[in-house]
């Protein structure tokens, strides 16, 4: 590939320039995508191979499959298997360049990013996609009770507590004769909370269960905290219904209206009523990445940057935000959901417009298709809705078990999660029943839950 | 299973009183093991089903396979394809409980394991096999600078530090254009030195090659540093110089007689030659576990137990010490070496001769059945020995694959295993090619990168 000074020569292309610019074979559009998640690498993908240079931009060197952390949480999968690296996935376009790096502020005027560590990258065209994270309702040291579930290392952490849990547990009996009471809360009836809740009820039912000696790992709490009066709030209500009575046939108790107050060492208070656990799950609220209000325009209440009909942001045309850190209202006066497909589709249709700019077309405003949403609840069961059909337990299962794999990024991946799904399924043997982490890391889980049993 | 309180009451038995308490039913010899290693494992398996109560305690909650680690830290394997959680292996003994604890006193006279947390555990005999680990010649500072390879944690700071090496010479590249001289270096010239070696020039050569555009991988040099005039220096001279070709046919470069002297971020010194890299790796120098040395027995220089015939300890009968742990002199005066194999026969050993008491048996002496050993360096290359046979080259890989894929514990692993190898061994694409790790983890190496780029 053309090293950068010679990029930075030959290309004279700034947005006002563009039009001109793109009729010389040598100036090609510089554009930078922040964020390697389903937007940034839609985006990359659509402009793989066309007349522009493309700088991706993310702090991680891999690309989760966001829908299936929880998996990697509960030990169904590893890391690998639902993650791959970035600039594996865009290897074969040779006009996109992958850093990792992280991008901590936007010099829009100058068209520069700039990087934690000071390095600056120039843009003539900017999409940034770098996401979002749960809320704690302002309450970010809440954080360190009880992790949420964005990427593999937060996997990797409740893994570690929820599997830990059981050993203590197991410990604290064989050394004292004591059966403890295990108690899981997961905050947040939302798609992650309640596939972990209940793929949590699966393992102390199911997976554990035959492995266990000194306690009856059957008898663990499973808790769903819901702020609203009913989970998976974005479905029709009967599903919701559906979804609610599935979960407490796995076990989990659905507690509807329970706004989580406060959250210590072992327990969370909901109402005047603390809540002892072992472990703590958070998995509600949306705060966008915080380039989004850096950007110096009007975000929403989320940090959500508030974008014009074709992505850009007001005053800047050359610079696109999308995927959870986009807010953009529908005709209906609805903002676009914050899932995958609206992302991937965001960034389709960002890399158009900015093709649309190179060749002098007009912009096209973003329409979002709902294809429809899906949720799996545990071992068989789901629901699903796509326009008026609602499917719910095991045929929404099948959907969601095959368009998950049909969606997963790299065939090997494919491959590897249907032989564990097909494993895990048979046999209920997990495959990553593994606590790692180092001293620091064990330290922060056996806190949380020594601070429950005191 | 009994819960423990009927157990310690039903349990008169001690050292002394067994032979005649083994007749009575209800008295059940109290067998505790530390360390789930191979030899754990191996003693534990052999007394599953037997009238004796065991207690398996591990500090994790699983069995690592480690003549596989270094795929771990290479990226071909996830750490669950080489890691089973022990109670899931052990699941079916309902004669045996495995609790996650940290062993750091034996208190002979007492018959009490002493956890780190305060927690005791009663034995009427005791298997000690907690391993060893590598020594840095009494520069323990070192360790930060130079991971070694033991655990699954250390596989994934090696794994961390390679791929992030990479990713940060891209990244320099591309923003300052400047092409950065990539270095890796592995002290230690036995099996897993050579294994790291061949395995990191396999990956730079041939796995990245072309997902890099701003450097070109296949430049980076990897240094195989060996304090002796020869590497794999337990095998035959001839293998040993057939392994050093096969090295450097793989682009390593191997030097011979090189001590290291000193260690700082960045950089090794070897003689007063400083030599610059951005990933070091230990592998080399043994240190038994401390528990060794606070039995009150002889240990050698590496801290090892100097074992009765009968891998007791001397003036403690019912005291074993196997494995890595063990120093047993054969009759040639020859120490039997720290590998898996002899750990797994101490194993089975030291179980069959507390089964001897049990039964009022004679106990046996130990002997060291050497099966022959291998060390592979790199795809399609390994050297093999067996008494007078030899093998070198493609067929040792062949040995060495099979022998290894058999050996490896549970069927689905070696399913995932070889779906793993062949896929790598087609595309050269390797499925667990993931940067993770918390702030301070990439903190540490990022520090010893920089160190070095300055």
């Amino acid at each position: 590939m053309m090293p950068l000074s010679d990029q930075r020569a030959t290309s004279t292309d700034s947005y006002g320039g563009t039009l001109q610019g793109v009729r010389q074979v040598s100036a090609r559009s510089r554009v930078v995508i922040i964020g390697g998640g389903f937007g940034g690498l839609e985006a990359a993908r659509s402009l793989g191979g066309k007349a522009v240079d493309v700088t991706l931009i993310d702090r991680k060197n891999h690309h989760v499959f966001q829908p299936l952390l929880y998996q990697v949480a509960t030990a169904v999968l590893s890391p690998g298997e639902i993650a791959q690296p970035i600039r594996r996935i865009l290897h074969r376009y040779r006009n996109i360049e992958v850093i990792l790096g992280e991008a901590v502020a936007v010099r829009a005027d100058h068209g520069v990013v700039e990087l934690s560590d000071g390095a600056e990258v120039p843009f003539d065209r900017l999409i940034v996609a770098a996401g979002a994270r749960h809320s704690y309702f302002g309450n970010d040291g809440w954080s360190t009770f009880a992790p949420g579930l964005k990427t593999i290392e937060d996997a990797l952490e409740i893994r570690r507590r929820v599997l830990l849990a059981f050993e203590l547990a197991e410990r604290d009996a064989y050394l004292t004769g004591k059966k403890p009471d295990l108690a899981f809360v997961v905050v947040g009836g939302g798609p992650t909370g309640v596939e972990m809740a209940g793929a949590i009820a699966d393992i102390a039912r199911q997976v554990l269960a035959n492995d266990f000696n000194a306690i009856d790992t059957r008898k663990a709490r499973v808790i769903l905290l819901e702020g609203s009066d009913r989970v998976l709030g974005t479905f029709a209500g009967d599903l919701s219904d559906s979804a609610k009575e599935q979960l407490e046939e796995l076990g989990v108790e659905v507690r509807l209206n329970s706004y989580v107050k406060d959250v210590e060492s072992g327990r969370v208070r909901v109402g005047d009523d603390w809540i002892g656990c072992d472990v703590l799950v958070w998995a509600t609220g949306v705060a966008a990445s915080t380039l989004g209000s850096k950007l110096g325009v009007e975000t929403d209440r989320a940090g959500r940057v508030i974008v014009e009909p074709d992505l850009s942001i007001p005053g800047h045309p050359n610079i696109f935000v999308i995927g959870d850190m986009a807010h953009f209202e529908q005709p209906n006066g609805e903002p676009v959901p914050g899932v995958s497909p609206a992302a991937m589709q965001m960034g389709r249709h960002a890399a158009r417009n900015i093709i649309a700019d190179l060749n002098g077309r007009e912009r096209q405003p973003f329409v979002y298709r709902d294809k429809g949403s899906m949720a799996t609840i545990g071992r068989s069961r789901a629901i699903a809705q796509s326009g008026r059909l609602k499917f719910s337990g095991f045929i929404a299962w099948l959907m969601w078990l095959f368009l998950h794999v049909f969606y997963l990024i790299g065939f090997r991946n494919r491959l590897a999660v249907m032989t564990d799904w097909f494993w895990a399924y048979l046999t209920r043997v997990r495959s990553a029943r593994l606590i790692t982490g180092d001293a620091e890391e064990l330290s922060d889980a056996l806190e949380f839950i020594r601070g429950r049993r005191g």
